[in-house]
C-alpha cells in the first residue's frame, strides 16, 4: 500500500511531506516526515538519505520544526527521514503511564517480553520495513537513493542510531548522535526500558547497548565514521543517563578509529543545542554519502 | 527593577535569556526572550538589536525555537529581542474567548476602548517601556547597542513591525515582515481587533494600518528600507487577511522607494516558511545597522 500524504510543506526550497502508512511490523499506522531537497524534486537526481531518530516523547514533527537539519540538507542535496518513536494507539496496559517507557519511547529495539513483543519492534521497523516501503513507493521512492543512507539521532534516538549502525553493518554509511544514551545497561532510562521490553532484562539489553556492542567485538567494519556531540550543561549528561565517556573508553580500549566525541561548553539537552550543530551532522553524513 | 532571568540557554555560540519584568504600561508581568550573539557576550562590543514581533497565539518562545533567526544573527553579531504578544493573566471578560483577539493578540496598539485601554498598550510597551528597561538593565544593557535597532515580525507581528516603523520614524533603522497583515482595516482579523480595542472602531484603526498610514502621507523618511516576504501557498494570504498587494499599490501610488515585496511559490504561513527566509531578514537588518 503506498504512503499516504497528510501534508506537503514547502521549506528551504524543498518539500517536507508528512506521511503515514500501515505497518505490518508494528501492527499500527506509522507516521513519518520526509524532507526532499530542491535538487531531488525533479526525480532526475535522487538524493541520498539521512535518517533521524528522535528522542523520548517526540513525534516526527519535533525535530522537523526545531532541529534545523533542513537548512544545510537543502544546500547539500540530502533527503531527511524523520520516523516516529514507537507504535501508537495500542491498548497495552501501562503504555502511557510514563514519559520514558511505552508510547513515544520504543528504544529502537524489537521487544522480547510480553505484552510488548507483538508490536514494539522498532528495530525491524526502522532498518527493514520503513526503507522497504519508502524506497519502493511509487510517489516518493523516486526522490531517494536508497543505496546511500546514513543515520543520526538525539538522546534515545542517538542510542538508536549508534546501535542500529553497529548491528546492521553496511546498511548505513555513517552515524552521528546528539547526547546519545550511549551505555543504556548502566543508566536508569536504559535499565527501565530493558527490564520492560526484554524477557532477559538488562542482561539481554547488552545486545542493544552501543558500548557493550563495541566491547563484544561486533564491529568489523574498519573506521567507525561516527560523530557524537554532547553539551556539558545537559542535566541528563550530568546525572549519568548518557555516559559518552564510556563510549570513549571502549573505543580506546578496542583501538577503534573514526569516532569523534565532542563536548560543548554550556549546551543543554534541547533542540537549542541540536539546532546549533545539526548543520555539522548533515555535513558529516554528506561527506560519507559522497556529497562533499 | 531589573529584569528577572528565568532561564539561560546556550545556542549557536551565544546565549538565549528568558526574561521577565513587571510592566507599568500593561500592569502585568511581561516575558521576553533575548538572544545575545557570541561577539557581544564579553560586553566589550555591544550588539545592535533586531526586535521580532510574533503573530497571533504566540509567546516569545515560538520563534525562538522555530524561526532560526539565531543562526545568522550569531554569525553577524546581531542581538534578537522576542517580546510577548499581549499582557497575560488579567481578568478581562472575553480576553480568552478567541484565538485572534485578547490574550496573545494585542495587535501592537494602545487600546482606546473599555475594558482594554487600561492594560492593552502594546505600542507603548514595545516602543518605549521595553527598550527603556532592557537597554538600561544593569545585567543585560551592556550586551546591547540601544542606538542601533531594527524591527521585524510575522503576521500580526508583521503588521506591528510595519506600523511601529512608520509611526515612530527614526526609532528603527529598517523594517521587515513575514506575511504581514498589511491592511488590517480591510480584513477580518484587523476589523475584529479594531472594533474591540478602539473606541473609534475600524475608522480609528487607520492610524494602525500600514497601508492607510502610507496613504496618509505620514512617512517623511526617504527610502523605506522595508523587506516583505509572502508565501503564495499561505491560506491567510489567499483568503485576504494579509493584502500585501495593497501595500505594493500604495507604495507605487505615493512614489515611495525602498520597499521590496517578494512572493515565494508554495510557501505557507508557518515557521517552516519563516525559517527558510529568516537569514535574509537578519541580513536586511544587519545591512542597515552597519554590520554588513
Amino acid at each position: 500500500m503506498p504512503l499516504e500524504t497528510k501534508a506537503t510543506i514547502t521549506t528551504f526550497g524543498g518539500k517536507l511531506f508528512k506521511l503515514s502508512h500501515p505497518s505490518s511490523v508494528t501492527g499500527t499506522p506509522m507516521n513519518l516526515n520526509l524532507f526532499v531537497p530542491p535538487s531531488a524534486l525533479s526525480k532526475t537526481a535522487p538524493a541520498p538519505v539521512l535518517i533521524y531518530l528522535s528522542g523520548l516523547t517526540c513525534s516526527p514533527d519535533n525535530c522537523s520544526e526545531k532541529g534545523f537539519f533542513q537548512h544545510r540538507a537543502s544546500q547539500l542535496g540530502l533527503a531527511l527521514v524523520y520516523p516516529d518513536t514507537s507504535p501508537r494507539g495500542l491498548s497495552i496496559p501501562g503504555q502511557n503511564d510514563s514519559w520514558d517507557f511505552g508510547e513515544a519511547a520504543g528504544f529502537y529495539l524489537d521487544a522480547t517480553a510480553e505484552p510488548w513483543r507483538e508490536n514494539y519492534k522498532m528495530e525491524s521497523y526502522i532498518t527493514s520495513e520503513l526503507p522497504s516501503i519508502l524506497f519502493s513507493d511509487p510517489e516518493f521512492g523516486g526522490y531517494l537513493d536508497g543505496t546511500r543512507v546514513s543515520i543520526t539521532g538525539h538522546s534515545m534516538g542517538g542510542h538508536g542510531a549508534l546501535t542500529l549502525y553497529l548491528k546492521h553493518q553496511g546498511k548505513y554509511q555513517s552515524v552521528s548522535a546528539f547526547a546519545p544514551i550511549a551505555n543504556p545497561t548502566r543508566c536508569p532510562w536504559g535499565e527501565k526500558a530493558f527490564r520492560g521490553y526484554l524477557a532477559g532484562g538488562v542482561e539481554e539489553g547488552k545486545k542493544h547497548d552501543a558500548v557493550e556492542l563495541l566491547r563484544s567485538g561486533i564491529w568489523k567494519g574498519g573506521d567507525l565514521k561516527a560523530l557524537v556531540d554532547v553539551g556539558t550543561g545537559d542535566n541528563f549528561y550530568k546525572s549519568g543517563q548518557l555516559l559518552p565517556e564510556n563510549l570513549e573508553a571502549v573505543v580506546k580500549e578496542k583501538g577503534l578509529e573514526g569516532v569523534k566525541v565532542r563536548y560543548h561548553e554550556g549546551y543543554d539537552h534541547s533542540y537549542y543545542f541540536m539546532a546549533s550543530f545539526s548543520g555539522e551532522h548533515v555535513e558529516h553524513a554528506a561527506r560519507h554519502l559522497g556529497l562533499l
